[in-house]
């Protein structure tokens, strides 16, 4: 299969490239290194050193006849994305290309509007060259779990049958963001469905819980030239990473707020397992189709202690604290998001267990000196101070 | 009530700030004139030759104690609209100021681009220089009854409470937009939503149908001096109003497609009433309420043929005629939109009647000679070709 993965540089699109190249696709990255400038914006350094894009793919391809190819570049330059859409005509579009950070879209005004500005129109850019270049493609496109927030009700996936006054419909899940970076999901939902409905394009949306981890099969095979960014800081950092890399550092593990707040989540290595099975499975035509892509939730206090017990086992004596929450949202609520699609589809999930997350802290003691302690405060509140307005 | 009216220029725009200035409120207006550089991208011109904005309002405040002010600017321009802000400290914002096509938001990617750029990153900056300046202020936003497309459910006020596996939440109601246009209000819509809820602002969004109509009573004061612009064409024209124009070029009236799809409407005048029954009852802070802004609802086949009979009365011998529909839509749907949150508060709607109809008609005779013909033809098909993209 002919695969194009636009954000291939990132913690996700990099494993991802490797992973479905190993399997014989024929793979095409693109990538504009927006995230370099956001790390630079706040002092961020991911916690391993990785190599640039180029050497990486350089060394891959030196190692195996599943060649990558890659173009640097911005989806909202339509001329440039349309003539990677012209030249490399894929099957499957895998869409990581976004402003990834919900924090980051909170900070101010400027970067709010980046963050929805970039999202929606680079979004907008790709449905328009699909429907002109390759409109029988298959869009795959990242959401998050946090676009439908926590509705008092069993969260479906992406659709719901909704009884009412004696009738009924199927209609979108109705969706309760938690910041302009999750907004700006959601408007890429209804934009596709759209695009879907009235073009005939087809997509599978996967909103995604958090995602843990540092390896995968192909990382394994040589870890510092195929490593990815990895991740512990207030703007991009995933709270199970960060958990780790305070245990190690001998901090207290944050806890926002009261910590009965929960999360969906899943281990990188079910990341790639997800896609794959999205690009061997795609929709018909004119579908928008949705999975929830996480494989167990719990709160963030059940997390913490999680790390923290898988710490005790190997001489950590760590504690969790709960500070006060930088974001604004529910922290007791009901949640029960369903993801039978994936599993239905033979997804079997790794589990995280004492002993992935030992297994993780060892990664992360190796490079302990790298770790910068400043990073794990949270880095913006929701509640916006005059001054960054 | 200090009142800043955003795309005060418009079809409604201006005839709000008349009217709202007669009973007594500051008005300040605001506009960016980018509809008058749409309207010469397609050859358009409103039916009647209206006054510049700064004609008018010298005029206007010539003849009333009850002065209008204005700058001319662009809600892109944070810099601009926030010291609009900082100057005027309105206690009430009416925001008309979006690029109001569907059809042009259809035309080519640019055009989607731009209108979903527009609106949303324009309403975005809003809701900052309102956090900023004045949090407590009523946001009156406007949207689209098209924002809901047709759901097999009656359509409730923007919210819906849903019964799912044994539990219930209140929800935004889940919607299904017939254009890139329509999406960006969706998107709007949900941006508020949020702002409301982390930043205690207030809004009431109103989800307009179809409005008609050529006059209000402070047009009709002085017709040439202050007249509003009227739009027959297929980019800014309004159903009614195209029939009208049609009848009196006496040419066929174009129904899109089967003509059973049902739209609502509303007469102008109707506008003016909700938007100041908003003002006067404006919600608690925190709340993000949703009236629905029609009076009436009907297929395209009834209207077409109310205005062929109303025509009939006067002399004139029109058909109806069905053609290709430019749009991709359901054309035979249920359709039950809830109004009553405005005439709880006291609307008495006028509803479209054959009078009404003829007095409409009997002034665009007037102005027959300005009617280009060419003008009633679609100007946009939903499905692109490739040129177009």
């Amino acid at each position: 299969m002919k695969i194009l993965i636009l954000g291939g540089d990132g913690y996700l699109g990099w494993p991802t490239a490797m992973y479905l190249a190993e399997k014989g696709n024929e793979i095409f990255i693109v990538d504009n290194f927006i995230k370099k400038k956001i790390e630079s914006e706040f002092g961020i350094k991911p916690l391993f050193p990785t190599k640039t894009l180029q050497e990486r793919v350089k060394i891959w391809n030196s190692q195996t006849k599943n060649k990558i190819k890659f173009e640097i570049g911005d989806l909202l330059n339509y001329r440039f994305l349309n003539g990677v859409m012209e030249q490399f005509k894929p099957n499957c579009i895998i869409h990581y290309a976004e402003q990834p950070s919900a924090p980051y879209s909170m900070a101010n005004r400027e970067r709010a509007v980046f963050t929805q500005y970039n999202n929606v129109v680079g979004n907008l850019n790709l449905l328009f060259s699909i429907k002109k270049n390759c409109p029988e493609v298959h869009l795959i496109k990242l959401g998050t779990l946090g676009e439908y927030g926590t509705p008092n009700i069993d969260i479906e996936e992406g659709w719901i049958k909704i009884n009412h006054n004696g009738r009924s419909d199927r209609l979108l899940f109705p969706k309760k963001p938690g910041s302009f970076y999750h907004l700006s999901k959601v408007h890429d939902s209804a934009n596709i469905e759209f695009a879907c409905r009235i073009w005939n394009l087809r997509c599978t949306d996967l909103n995604q819980g958090v995602v843990y981890g540092i390896t995968t099969e192909e990382i394994n095979k040589d870890f510092e030239n195929f490593c990815t960014s990895f991740h512990y800081d207030g703007i991009f950092g995933t709270i199970i990473n960060r958990f780790i890399a305070q245990l190690v550092c001998k901090k207290d593990l944050t806890v926002y707020g009261k910590g009965t707040q929960k999360r969906g989540f899943l281990n990188i290595m079910d990341t790639l397992k997800c896609v794959e099975i999205a690009t061997l499975n795609p929709p018909k035509l004119g579908e928008f189709r949705v999975f929830n892509q996480f494989t167990e939730f719990s709160s963030l206090n059940e997390l913490a202690n999680l790390v923290i017990s898988s710490g005790e086992e190997i001489g950590y004596h760590a504690k969790k604290i709960n500070i006060v929450n930088p974001r604004i949202e529910m922290e007791e609520h009901y949640y029960n998001p369903k993801n039978t699609s994936l599993l239905s589809l033979g997804l079997k999930p790794l589990k995280l267990s004492k002993k992935e997350i030992i297994k993780n802290i060892k990664f992360v003691e190796k490079y302990k000196s790298n770790l910068n302690e400043d990073l794990f405060k949270p880095a913006i509140k929701w509640d916006l101070n005059e001054k960054s307005i």
